[in-house]
């Protein structure tokens, strides 16, 4: 067990220590034994990423079976001033869990318990590490189930990490909205309570919300209390082509405007379209297409669809195609959640890298146009897709990595892409977090005020930047 | 106008300091000529408090007319070192507008113009003097309206603040749900953006969530963008009696698990019910009894009355008193903001006191019930409402307060009725907010990490303790 801290310089971490790091393994090796490994295979899988960021593996990683453990690690990582990086599914897209100054990634995969359901309450307590799919698995009987779906078959942990939403946040909203209140281990070992269970509080500085969102740069989730949902009565699906994005983004934007509860309104372009059709052996007209998901009661969906289908009929789209059995329903949204791998396909051997930005919705059309007219002068291939209910829209980038040039013109149109969703008042990622990928672009969206803030609230909490560090905000 | 404050001392203010003031409103007086005023009646009008906390008026009032005013007033008062407490309507309830180190409020409520409404993204951009009427006056002939009602004619910018909800929070969320963004002015007069506009983001920390609820303790709103959404095609009002506080309870989680999206549910217990009957000349049975309302098509409203009203069947409630005229909704919904005013005339001479606790909904009735034993037991007079969906209700309490006896008795009443909200996970306010009169329950509801959590945040952003000090977070 690792001493107190107190006595420990609280000066910010800036490199990488060997010493302190064999240090802090050794220790952690008497504390945990074989829970702790350091192959090399597992180390880069836990320094997995997505995005043009090279893998960095942290040096070690522990699988704790408790928030005691967190703790403990914590307290030994803290007292040799090493840092920890905590890790749920390695399904993040933008380096997060890269460990540029070497440390322990903690992994939370054992820590996948449901500790409680509170039906009357419509919520429940997890472990982190408990899967969005194994969770629903386990509320189903109840009629219950949590909302919020990034797709990939993510932690809760890590969900909240990255305040990540997904195809029903138009509806349910994001995991800002879905999170009660959350236990987390402090840079120093404490273990804080950011919330209580009920619905609402105003007691004082909202610490859940600073926490959803920071990546583990601020704490370590180690429980999560989560906001469910009744499973709907009944739910409709359907696809509709339009004769334009502009078509398509108009009629989103009115659907919204009436009031119509739309639980997925879901963007794909014609060449997102064309990949889909060739993946999930799907025969859709390879034209700009919603497809859109309404949950509620019998008739209530019923006059929602009717509701919807009038305004595309407005808008020259059509005709419907709706997928009333529950099995063509699943058939019609793995199609949409395997829209990235299906858009690895129109390219074989290219790496393919996904990056989203959101914008107001009233710009959403204009910035997805823009976008198309980029990628075309450049050269490239990018299919999209987006939850347009949000106005929020994802590339799927598929580079030669072996073409310089292609490489060059690629990185030039992340760039564009950022720009143009800041002219329009809009964010350089609307779901998928800042990592390491987007810390460049926090001064142009946020002004150097607000990134001075964060900075500030990042050292009163992690004074020795052990906490995930070179995520989010450099202190350096 | 101030020098550079670099130099300064950053430790906190720690006591009033008559000197420091007294240089502080020569300055602003020479900025701001007849827009400060140091008259007793408006000092004490803006420490007006409508709790047990006892007046401390600031030694001044600004009226800034823009933000670069506000900066300029914290500049100075930052560089004399000297406290500014930011003012809208002054309807808090804990004393948040107080000036215990003395210093300046800034009253803001010459700032209170619309600056923006983008209908198409269902969002505007509003001044914080603005109140709630006013704004939801310029939005109607849009067919928008902003859904928090807190019941008084609050500034948009304390309600930001004070993360105030009320009675449509159950459907439309709290002021945590419905601002997008804010522009503030911080410790050292610097303006933060603390968002963009796009409807979701995952761009860092959750700088907006932290400031709502901040009470002035982080930093001063100056703009607000917020979330509209537009007015139901048809809204549905009705008064529900019920033979128990439980039956009523117990038709309102019948009702959230079922997913009806209720508007507004508001539970009156019987005295309340007396007190509405003799102050809005009503006629309603003298038992528990839920207000409720339903928002959304005609069709969508017809079968959420519906569906509630085959729950309370079951549960011995009814019958249901209608009001379908918008005239008779108005009279349903003035009788119940004007709950606390009856509450008053119950007993003439003696002094309210508003507070307010919120608890998982499944522990409401046991909390209300056990509260109504507790009122009885103390002899006192306390007619309760509340909000009931988020499982919040407020005490009105009624004392004699030349009677020193009955003043401990009530005093004992605050202190169990926490004592009471905590030991059901619930929290000390759902709503009101800590100011000064709930700082003392923070520790045994957050616990010693997130206390000091919260007080190292203060710090990092206030190093001199200068906006609204003595509020949430003690730093001494």
């Amino acid at each position: 067990m690792a001493g107190p801290t107190a006595a420990k310089p609280k000066s910010p971490v800036e490199t990488r220590d060997p010493a302190a790091i064999a240090a802090a393994i050794a220790a952690l090796t008497a504390a945990f034994g074989n829970r702790i490994v350091t192959s090399q295979s597992v180390r880069e899988q836990h320094g997995n990423t997505l995005t043009w960021v090279p893998n960095q593996p942290p040096d070690a990683v522990v699988f704790p079976q408790t928030t005691q453990d967190v703790q403990q690690i914590v307290r030994i990582c803290a007292d040799k001033r090493v840092p920890v990086i905590p890790f749920g599914t390695g399904t993040s897209l933008e380096g997060h869990i890269n460990a540029p100054l070497g440390g322990v990634s903690i992994d939370v995969r054992d820590m996948n318990k449901m500790l409680a359901v509170h039906a009357e309450d419509l919520d429940c307590v997890v472990e982190p590490g408990i899967t969005r799919k194994a969770l629903n698995e386990q509320l189903r009987d109840q009629g219950l189930f949590f909302p919020i779906d990034p797709g990939a078959d993510a932690s809760l942990g890590g969900m909240a990490a990255t305040r990540c939403s997904g195809t029903n946040a138009v509806r349910y909203g994001t995991m800002k909205d879905n999170v009660l209140a959350m236990k987390v281990v402090m840079a120093d070992g404490e273990l804080m309570t950011t919330s209580r269970r009920a619905k609402k509080s105003a007691a004082g500085y909202d610490l859940t919300r600073l926490l959803v969102g920071s990546e583990g740069t601020l704490g370590i989730i180690t429980e999560l209390t989560l906001k469910l949902s009744g499973i709907p009565e009944a739910i409709a699906s359907g696809v509709c082509p339009f004769p334009s994005v502009d078509a398509a983004c108009k009629a989103t934007i009115l659907t919204i405007q009436s009031g119509i509860p739309v639980a997925r309104i879901e963007l794909l372009d014609a060449l997102q379209i064309k990949a889909c059709n060739a993946y999930s052996k799907l025969a859709l007209p390879e034209v700009p297409t919603l497809f859109v998901e309404f949950h509620g009661s019998d008739a209530s969906v019923a006059e929602q669809s009717q509701r919807f289908g009038d305004i595309v009929a407005d808008l020259g789209g059509g005709p419907f195609d709706w997928a009333t059995k529950a099995e063509d329903r699943s058939r019609l949204w793995q199609a949409r959640h395997d829209g990235y791998h299906a858009g690895r396909r129109l390219r074989p051997g290219a790496s393919a890298f996904a990056t989203d930005v959101c914008v107001p919705i009233s710009r959403l059309a204009e910035c997805v146009n823009a976008t198309q007219r980029e990628i075309a002068e450049l050269k490239l291939v990018a299919p999209i897709l987006g939850h347009v209910g949000d106005g929020n829209f994802h590339l799927t980038l598929l580079v030669d990595m072996d073409d310089a040039d292609e490489l060059k013109r690629a990185k030039l149109l992340m760039e564009r892409l950022v720009e143009l969703a800041l002219s329009m008042d809009g964010t350089c990622t609307g779901e998928h977090g800042v990592g390491q990928g987007k810390m460049k672009y926090l001064l142009a969206e946020h002004g150097a005020p607000a990134l001075a803030a964060m900075a500030a609230i990042k050292r009163a909490l992690d004074p020795q930047n052990i906490l995930n560090p070179g995520k989010i905000v450099a202190l350096s």
